[in-house]
């Protein structure tokens, strides 16, 4: 097992990443006595035994939600909530989140809200989660016009990044989840990046060597960039990349289409080709990103996108603000900017380009 | 007018006390160009003019919400979650929170969830809301089950606190406020309280002199309290005293019985003769708590309470937690403190006694 830690002054939280981390009571960094494991139909057969040994001894309640983004709503989040008042849970309860993105980001958004603040424990059972959604403290539920529209910072006591869970993890979703370690490559690690190109299979075959440091990497980048930036006023943007491309994306497929890792590389791709037009990025660097996402078993095209309405689905996204969009773009590999309102016209051509 | 600023870093915000604010933009202490004001149909047909002309020249949407607590909820604030989306209002835009307590926590919960968190201003319309809620940036909605059990620390960036919006304020509003303002002198101030002794006729005749210097030295305690200690984990309970016992009669009341100062100012009274009951206050320090809260239009007794009842209703609290039960005593005028488990039987025996 490998530890680091997000250093956030008085809520700096460890990362621990290794094989068979569920049954470990001490890593789950919580004395609570009342504990709420939030989790859904998939994961609860596989893992929550586990997870409930563990706790043994505690009170222990447990939710089950239905699996599936369209459940990370306002209502589910009121049915969690629901739950902890009907147990009479007090400040110093705990929840634990058990699963994907979705566990993740809305058992972080009760854990924020119940009282004003309670501590949660993320233990992610996807790649996916593992890299992005468990590190920096980011919890939210999505409007039904906009994703992740209302939400909090909340930052986790303790993450267990168990890589027995993905075992059990369709590839489509493994793939999706390198969507986001490629991407941390791509906007401040070259090396990573190359390190990527020469053992991409070797992931794609869940090996326990080179998964343990393509999760520690990628935490690492992101944990280094979050300590830096916690809220989202700079630097901490950068981890956008492909998301404002990706989150239009994936509205205009009606959250179906895509998964959320699949629309991300699309949209790095988007913003490489979109780099180029700009003169920022070389041709081979281009061919470099799309041919690891390739390789990934990413999309790197979409057809039948409409470009204008791709467009005006990226203004409606979070990251718009008053001065139009902001884009992330590539200046090199291991090196990307934030470009607000990037020239119309070149973006419109890569979007026809690419979208036909 | 006075301004004083509440000292958290980089939260630290101004509360401006004074006649007619509203009308001056350069209080609300916002570039914004994106405001939505929301307000009850109580509030808007007496001030919202007033603070649309001030904010001239932005995007200005308004929600107009139904007077009263019952409508501090998930629903409502989803509704105002719901006009931001609409609006396309983006992380830069502003809240206004125009009225009473209720308007402040849950615009203030809006603000802090809207894409994880906006700006808001406070702009209370009640002596309560003035010296209490606007003051601190606990934001919160209700659960059917339990008072603001959903909700975030969240600070505002301006409080204008004006005067003049007290004229239109019932007496019975006016005594609750002064509950909050009493409270302060309780737990930590021996001569504000002898202040209030002397001025609490002036203070129910709206003097602006008398209210200024009472909205002023209770916000000045209150911010210097929470600067303290933003998040309760110590001394920022002592606020809470009198509100165990308050929480719970309110929802003996069904919220209805009571305003909510109206359940603190009896709240006070248990608490002061459950501290005379334990031997730690004297009967001459009780007796000049009640009559200031008698001479302030304020109860001090209530009939027809169950003693078991309302100690269960306590226990549901959000101040109580896995210990029991958690007072704040008072051990002299000017001094209190938190007591957790007090004596079952002397508490018992003061409820039984003082609510038959």
């Amino acid at each position: 097992m490998e530890t680091i830690v997000v250093a956030l002054g008085a809520r700096s939280y460890p990362i621990h990443i290794g094989p068979e981390l569920l049954g470990q009571p001490a890593l789950y960094g919580t004395d609570a006595r009342q504990i709420c494991i939030v989790t859904n139909d998939v994961v609860a057969p596989l893992y929550l035994q586990r997870v409930q040994d563990a706790l043994r001894g505690r009170t222990v309640e447990t939710v089950i939600l239905p699996d599936g983004e369209r459940h990370k709503t306002i209502a589910t989040f009121t049915a969690v909530i629901d739950r902890l008042v009907d147990a009479r849970f007090h400040r110093d309860a705990c929840l634990v989140a058990l699963g994907g993105g979705v566990i993740g980001d809305l058992t972080g958004y009760a854990a924020a809200s119940y009282q004003r603040g309670i501590d949660f424990v993320q233990v992610p059972t996807t790649l996916l989660a593992q890299v992005d959604s468990s590190v920096g403290g980011k919890t939210a539920v999505n409007h039904e016009r906009a994703k992740n529209m209302i939400g909090a910072f909340h930052q986790p006591v303790a993450v267990l990044a168990d890589l027995a869970t993905l075992a059990s993890l369709p590839a489509r979703e493994l793939s999706a989840g390198l969507a986001e370690v490629i991407k941390y490559g791509v906007i401040v690690d070259a090396e990573f990046f190359a390190w990527l190109e020469a053992h991409v299979d070797e992931l794609r075959g869940l090996d326990p060597t080179a998964l343990t440091h393509a999760i520690r990497r990628s935490c690492e980048i992101k944990a280094a960039i979050v300590a830096e930036d916690e809220r989202e006023h700079g630097r901490r943007a950068l981890l956008n990349l492909g998301h404002t491309f990706g989150h239009g994306l994936e509205a205009l497929g009606r959250y179906e289409r895509w998964l959320h890792g699949e629309a991300v590389a699309i949209g790095m791709a988007l913003a490489a080709r979109t780099s180029l037009a700009l003169g920022w990025l070389g041709p081979r660097d281009v061919e470099r990103i799309e041919r690891l996402l390739t390789r990934a078993g990413l999309p790197t095209r979409a057809t039948g996108i409409d470009p204008d309405e791709l467009l005006e689905a990226m203004r409606g996204d979070k990251k718009a603000d008053k001065v139009g969009l902001k884009l992330i773009l590539v200046e090199a590999l291991g090196r990307s900017i934030t470009a607000r309102s990037p020239a119309e016209a070149q973006l419109r051509a890569v979007l026809a380009e690419q979208l036909k």
